[in-house]
């Protein structure tokens, strides 16, 4: 199963062909852009409503099932207040300097209570991508496994944020990409090598999620290190929020689990964070992570709102907006039951299949005044296109009704 | 000198060392750490002024040269109140979707502004380490350079988050390192291959420049694709502050030629862009970046300071600025010459050599009260340690002169 590690194999492994992926999907692009479903612009009005700003519908207000602001916290005046408050008070808002030099002070306040809201060694970064970036190269030089390189094992499934740098990462170490959620495939691999590193997500974004538990009794059994991209999953699991991928974990997180997470998103604010488990793990990131060294933080006005959402996240507010968000995808499911349905999860995907059929039913459910995802190739396979939802806790009962019942009389002479 | 382009040529090639760049330089970062020399938390004062806010230095006040805000810009009330109106007007900060669904129309408008300030298709980023991200597999694929590959030729000085990506690009096409601002073998390289693209720097963030004028010869002999990273270039140079790279250009970008830029550091907002020549460029990129499907916008704040600081571009106080930073640059270069004095560029270094000599006058010069950036390994080459300052035009000339006059007496037994 684990590849010969030498140099040839890395040779013939390609995991990147853009050129081809431009010549299948441009046509599928260009029908979307001129159906006026991509790349919207828009004003923000009350709760998930948009009013759109170009194109023929100028001036419409549409509600987004597109925004992954799970918790509907996006426009939570708290959040926005803590932004304002804290620009002004800085009469600042970004500094142009590697972190490894000078930081806001806000930003170690921040890191400091987040760490300990979360449990774990918290650091902030401007995006998940560059939190994702800087972290790969880590992990595959061996300096947080003992000095031994692991394999490192992609779930096929893995953000693209993540497989993007399979091409740097095979030039530290190996790199295996194993169907999605193939538990035994990994344990094959765990047991024929010394050291082992999963790359995964916590909660996908297409849909469903990484199989946490049997992933840890992985990491006891052989020592498996754990990377895993809970973007979709912070703040809508947990007494503290700590996440889909984070509230697996007992107590420490322990030296071998690194989770990513968005401080956007369940969050609420903006940019993106890693939870990690040792002192001396967050040293070398503070140090060696590229974005540290060659890229700013977030800016002044993320890290107030991510303040003000850590303070919110203390209280009783962040129970109930789970629950309102779980009850809405709940009224979703009874609704418009898909195959992809998970108690717990927010996002929602119907397949439809053919590109231009899910162009053709996005454009008439946003005719209707609701905007979704219609998803097509790279975002996921070729011919399996389909819709994606995501239901929020900041959705009214009486949007998620009209919605699926859009979605039913688009959708009945479609498969799905 | 071009390789051959062959799967085994790819893979002997070694890009990165994680674990040997650990190995040298960890032992230096500790005791830069433990001088108090870096990863400092501060509050900004006025001008170039913060007050340390950890450790032993709490609460003094030191006159920062390691900040890359060369005009002063990023704690202008303009730039500031410009993102404070733009968020608490939205009563937003950020929306989690990709910039392939749904954006602040705030970004449409900062985007039109900008292309016409910089005479670009203007695509901005939440970080100039995303905008280089997104493009560079773009470019390698061919589908910028009539649909053949480039040989992906990098200057070896070209900034860390470009050459990060040497081993993902090597997926896609071939890839080549050359001495720095090394034109003839650059020549050498579009004489034998039919389209070539070089990757280099604007204004080098160590000091130095890339040789515009020729590479713009060597592009209208043989059709070179110039990607120049401006960085630190941006609003320094052209009537716009349309930035070193892009004032070479007489008139139009034309179809071989990406620049990126930051929206901090010259610029003193937060962000990045890419200049792009073509529509048709603009277009792929807006499908195709990473970035742009997979991850976010610069948020509102950014944004808004963005729309600010263009406003101010278009105002005599830029020519105003730009001019007090050279004055200040020449004022440095008048009490401390440097072999890397460039009457027009911003970036003054100082090699010492001895990576610990460095950290030590670095402190010596914090403790009188001025922060400079000690430089060693891996952002310079080993043993070529030495400081890094940036005169910018917030410094009074008392501020330069003391710092000169520290220096000299700093390093006057240091070999420089």
């Amino acid at each position: 199963m684990a590849q010969p590690q030498n140099a040839t194999t890395q040779a013939v492994q390609r995991h990147r062909n853009t050129s081809k992926l431009i010549d299948y999907a441009d046509p599928y692009f260009a029908t979307a852009h001129l159906e006026g479903l991509m790349a919207l612009y828009a004003r923000p009005l009350d709760g998930r409503a948009v009013e759109l700003s170009t194109g023929a519908a100028k001036g419409r207000r549409v509600v987004d099932f597109v925004r992954c602001s799970y918790l509907g916290l996006d426009n939570h005046p708290a959040i926005i207040e803590g932004a304002l408050e804290t620009v002004a008070q800085c009469g600042a808002l970004h500094w142009s300097c590697a972190r490894t030099r000078l930081n806001f002070d806000f930003l170690g306040q921040l890191e400091e209570a987040l760490s300990n809201l979360f449990s774990a060694h918290v650091i902030a970064y401007s995006s998940v991508l560059a939190a994702n970036m800087g972290a790969l190269p880590l992990l595959a030089s061996g300096h947080l496994t003992g000095n031994v390189k692991p394999i490192m094992v992609f779930d096929r499934f893995a953000h693209a944020t993540l497989a993007f740098h399979k091409g740097t990462v095979a030039e530290e170490a190996e790199v295996i990409t194993i169907e999605h959620n193939d538990l035994e495939a990994l344990e094959v691999i765990c047991r024929e090598n010394p050291c082992v590193a999963y790359i995964c997500d916590g909660v996908y974004s297409m849909g469903g999620a990484a199989p946490v538990d049997q992933l840890l009794a992985l990491q006891a059994r052989y020592g498996l290190f754990l990377y895993i991209d809970d973007a979709h999953g912070i703040s809508l699991f947990g007494d503290n929020g700590e996440g889909f991928a984070r509230s697996h974990f007992g107590g420490e997180l322990g030296e071998h689990t690194i989770i990513a997470a968005s401080l956007g998103k369940g969050f609420g604010a903006s940019g993106g964070i890693l939870m990690l488990g040792t002192a001396r793990q967050a040293e070398l990131f503070r140090r060696f992570s590229l974005p540290h060294a060659f890229s700013a933080s977030p800016n002044l006005a993320a890290i107030g709102a991510a303040l003000a959402s850590e303070s919110l996240h203390r209280t009783s507010e962040l129970a109930m907006l789970q629950q309102r968000l779980r009850e809405n995808t709940k009224l979703f499911d009874r609704l418009f039951p898909t195959p992809f349905t998970h108690a717990d999860l927010p996002i929602r995907t119907i397949e439809i299949g053919d590109e231009l059929a899910t162009i053709g039913a996005a454009k008439a459910i946003l005719d209707q005044g609701f905007y979704t995802s219609a998803i097509f190739f790279p975002t996921v396979a070729k011919g399996r296109a389909g819709l994606r939802i995501c239901p929020t806790a900041g959705h009214s009962e009486a949007e998620i009704t009209a919605l699926c019942q859009f979605l039913v009389e688009t959708l009945q002479t479609a498969p799905h």
